[in-house]
């Protein structure tokens, strides 16, 4: 995952976590080094601002409270996506704004207006973002991360959340198509190939997650309890502890957006 | 908490976590047996299985899939706290039942009609639980509690939902009270008195959560950041992050349900 992805920032305390989950696997911390930390750094700690800095990692504070610091991480991903800074060693760049909200407001007006000429010349950019960890702790921080992540699909950016357990995405409104991997869990072990197990990702368990309103998801292929015609909602019924069956890809028809989370 | 509660039951392998739990803090595991132990038993180890059997413990197999463990669980609270069954050792009242679903569908029956006999002679009797580990695991069982909380609800049953880093409640429709501790965690620091810590139960930061449906909170008095005509959803924005702020109790108004949480 690290090495296939061009771009790394922390969210604030996002880099203590790097760091001492490295510390744990006891794996050399300065192999995986971000690009970048950013936020209000309320939650970094000392040692850890200290140990990236000193390693030439640009740490940006950026103090304004209505922007989440997953956000401000996000900001930094756009300005590279959108080639309105190349150098990631640019400090110079960064240092032009104040610590409030200066970077904050600049990008979102830059990435503004760069998705207005988009949609002038029918151009359609989607920057791809996995995010680790923003599930699975406090449940208002999770629900304010699912709250980033379909502020960002309108946006044009596709966030696919990962933590030690799910990974997560938002389907869109449509038709979506999912390919799964050939390799499930459970698949080596029907065929006997447990001593390979180590070379799967997904597990079997998924759930439809009608977390932004109550939907009606027409109709579900490849998953062992298929659905149709599924009014679901919090309030009524939730299709969890669902499987992935096919072996090649599912379809998930819905009017409206929800989440599709898949056991790992 | 344990010793606050007149009934404890385990959904399935809930019984796996309360005993490596208990090995894990070195506590006695017989100092704490659950009064039963009830689901599909998939997710229950042999081992545990025959270690809670062999200290008396009745588990009671109920396989049918339409009702998740959880609400098998919820359903023996049931049959106790409506006293058509009061002595915890009646194995044989169990054992009528089909492993199916009897039980399931027996207590359904029997508890719809206490609940419409009590509707006619307004009686308003409302049973309180705490769930332990229902949030925080895998994203579609974290939602699938939420919706059986819901569910509860209005079937008169309060669920109290606990984990590591949580606490996590239904706030009803109307004007909601919350009485909160004196002794908040910062309190205790703000005083000097960090030795005095561990004796602290609630954390400050707390949201407020339209996990069932987009909503409007006419006004909150009592946090750090309070709202007024707040429209939320998880498709705009969410009160996440906010705190205690209150040191008696804080009100919550709302046309609709929502979800709170507080940080332990």
């Amino acid at each position: 995952l690290w090495n296939s992805s061009s771009l790394h920032v922390c969210a604030d305390g996002g880099a203590n976590r790097l760091h001492d989950y490295l510390v744990k696997c006891s794996v050399a911390v300065d192999d995986y080094l971000p690009d970048f930390i950013i936020g209000d750094l309320d939650s970094i700690r000392d040692d850890i601002k200290i140990y990236y800095q000193n390693r030439g990692i640009i740490v940006i504070k950026q103090d304004t409270g209505w922007a989440p610091d997953i956000l401000k991480a996000i900001h930094i991903c756009e300005l590279f996506f959108h080639k309105i800074i190349t150098d990631k060693n640019d400090a110079e760049f960064f240092q032009q704004f104040d610590e409030v909200g200066g970077l904050v407001e600049f990008t979102q007006k830059a990435v503004g207006e760069i998705h207005k000429a988009n949609k002038k010349l029918k151009i359609l950019r989607k920057m791809k973002t996995v995010m680790l960890g923003g599930i699975g702790g406090r449940f208002d921080q999770t629900l304010q991360t699912i709250s980033q992540v379909y502020s960002q699909h309108l946006n044009c950016n596709d966030i696919i959340l990962v933590n030690n357990l799910d990974i997560m995405a938002l389907i869109p409104k449509g038709t979506t198509y999912i390919k799964v991997s050939n390799y499930l869990k459970d698949d080596y072990q029907f065929k006997g190939f447990n001593e390979q197990k180590e070379k799967s990702i997904l597990g079997t368990n998924c759930g439809l997650l009608p977390v932004f309103q109550p939907i009606t998801i027409e109709e579900t292929i490849g998953l062992k309890w298929d659905v149709k015609n599924y009014q679901t909602s919090c309030q009524s019924k939730i299709s969890s502890s669902n499987a992935l069956h096919a072996k090649n890809f599912i379809i998930i028809k819905s009017a409206m957006e929800l989440m599709f989370n898949v056991e790992l």
